[in-house]
């Protein structure tokens, strides 16, 4: 990079995740030469204080574009097949908050945190793991290098936002309707969310489990690069506008007490741990929302299987969980040695 | 009991249960002579449409009562305690929906559909279990006797209405706020419901576990006679109204396909399955709400785990969760050998 110039960038996407993408790129300084927003809705959109002009996203957009975060949600689903790798072949390095790509042997599935190592033997095109994903592994991945995880049962609370914007607008519809005495319309989730549970994410298959309880087992597997971890899951929505939460039980390979869990907990990079229930001190989501470390509590002994501990994560589903982790990538990408320039 | 006359019915609490327990009893029609209703604070209450002159419990108001309900919630938290045995002295039955004599060995714990026998030899005080252990253990009882549970991890979604009006009422206020653009002011919980997810129910123990997760438990020994199956659990509060579901993770002694367990909890008493989340049918706690049967879907395979089965219930923790138990077990008595009436 020359210096005082910065890379040129681009977000595709300018839903959800795809601001906030922007925004913690001009927050963290990351070093722009440029930045420019692409999506399937040419416009113009204000995000966070500054006006961008949206375009199309094309073949022809990604030229000379050095660094494309793909938010990979909303109208921006499907983007990163029909241009990542073309824009890979441009010389571009890639980093996809979708999950097409998260599987593919080519492609790195990173927590910087927890496994930077991946991004070594990078081909250009990096992929961004599910919310529930990363902000499980932010804290099971330190326990794991300690004592060993055999076997992990996740149930998660899940926010609206991590269905995009339309789904925030939808419980806050519902919200205003219920307040008004009206009754509560669902368009983007199958019922209404609103003072409800959804215990469905994403679609399931012939067995009933669903692909967001699918993904995190697999992406487990890939990121800890150890698939005989065991996992099983219930992924569910809450009435909850950011922030996703999950109820851990792990099954190690060696003993762990439970104080010694919170000493690694506390040192792990990214991790608040915020655990003293007796004094009402424990992480809740909206605690976590706007934060960029995920916060874990209820470290506890579970005595119903050998070597169990159980604990409680929340953790911005946007930030962490999708557009800081996204910027994390690309920033420890240019800390490792830099993005290759793109010929001028 | 004297032909066409019914019983001499005392109900003791007037909150979220108490006002329930008084609607059941009517809508069910059980053959009541008087009912009368008593709680700390003497008033005129309105329950669905009836006034009742609420008088304060006191050792006197029992003269005569042949069948009294606590409720055990808010204002009538621990007056079984004090008026309890005193009142079976005096003849009268005691249900209990208070935690206080649940473990009690003189005091059986009933789930009618479950362990009708522990009736049998009742010294005229039964407990009424806690609302999230009815709710898990419908669905879970009938998989046990076929199949025999050796482990289950339990991750709750618990509803508002389960701490009382007071936490209901404070929900609403929490949401108006919002919709009036307000901050959300936190009284009965130590932090915002509204839009959050609560970790902590009930009080700690040193190791971290709570009052409600201990619960879940040892009332799960005691229901299924059964102290060797091990229960983990997570008991979180989310901003339902009213409804609680759990997340259900069971390890089992024996194989049992999912579509055997369908068929099991599809003919056990008072479970309805609601299980097709290709075609969006899920149990949510809304949709339990107002119902006596517990819902339960997300019927499926656990390989994770040798003979793993998971599955997903809602009950509505006012009805089945506490009143209308306490009132089927009432009827229960009734069916088996009357309530010893009262001498004149």
């Amino acid at each position: 990079m020359p210096a005082g110039q910065g890379y040129q960038v681009c977000v595709v996407g300018a839903g959800a995740v795809g601001k906030e993408m922007v925004r913690l790129l001009r927050e963290r300084r990351f070093p722009l030469r440029s930045l420019k927003v692409l999506a399937r809705r040419p416009r113009v959109e204000r995000i966070y204080g500054s006006d961008y002009e949206v375009r199309p996203a094309s073949e022809e957009e990604f030229r000379g574009v050095e660094l494309a975060f793909f938010a990979g949600t909303e109208g921006a689903k499907g983007a990163s097949r029909r241009f990542g790798w073309a824009a890979v072949e441009q010389g571009c390095v890639v980093i996809d908050n979708g999950d097409d790509f998260r599987m593919d042997e080519r492609v790195p599935l990173v927590i910087p945190e927890i496994n930077a190592h991946a991004l070594e033997k990078h081909r250009g095109f990096i992929a961004n793991p599910n919310c529930t994903t990363i902000v499980t592994l932010m804290a099971v991945a330190p326990i794991h290098r300690e004592a060993g995880v055999r076997r992990m049962v996740v149930c998660s609370y899940q926010a609206v936002s991590g269905s995009g914007s339309a789904a925030i607008a939808e419980l806050e519809e519902q919200v205003k309707a219920h307040c008004g005495g009206g009754a509560l319309e669902a368009k983007v989730y199958p019922r209404p969310i609103a003072f409800n549970v959804l215990p469905v994410i994403g679609s399931p298959d012939a067995d009933g489990t669903t692909s967001e309880e699918a993904k995190l087992r697999r992406e487990t597997h890939k990121i800890l690069g150890d698939s005989s971890i065991r996992v099983a899951a219930t992924c569910a929505r809450v009435p909850v506008f950011n922030g996703h939460s999950a109820a851990i039980h792990l099954e190690l390979e060696n003993a762990l007490a439970s104080e010694e869990a919170r000493r690694i907990l506390s040192a792990a990079p990214g991790v608040r741990v915020v655990d003293d229930p007796a004094r009402n001190v424990f992480p809740t989501p909206q605690d976590a929302s706007g934060r960029e470390e995920v916060l874990v509590g209820r470290i506890r002994r579970d005595d119903s299987v050998e070597h169990g501990l159980s604990l409680f994560v929340c953790g911005d589903n946007l930030w962490k969980g999708a557009a800081l982790n996204a910027v994390q990538i690309a920033e420890e990408l240019i800390r490792r040695r830099g993005l290759t320039p793109q010929p001028a």
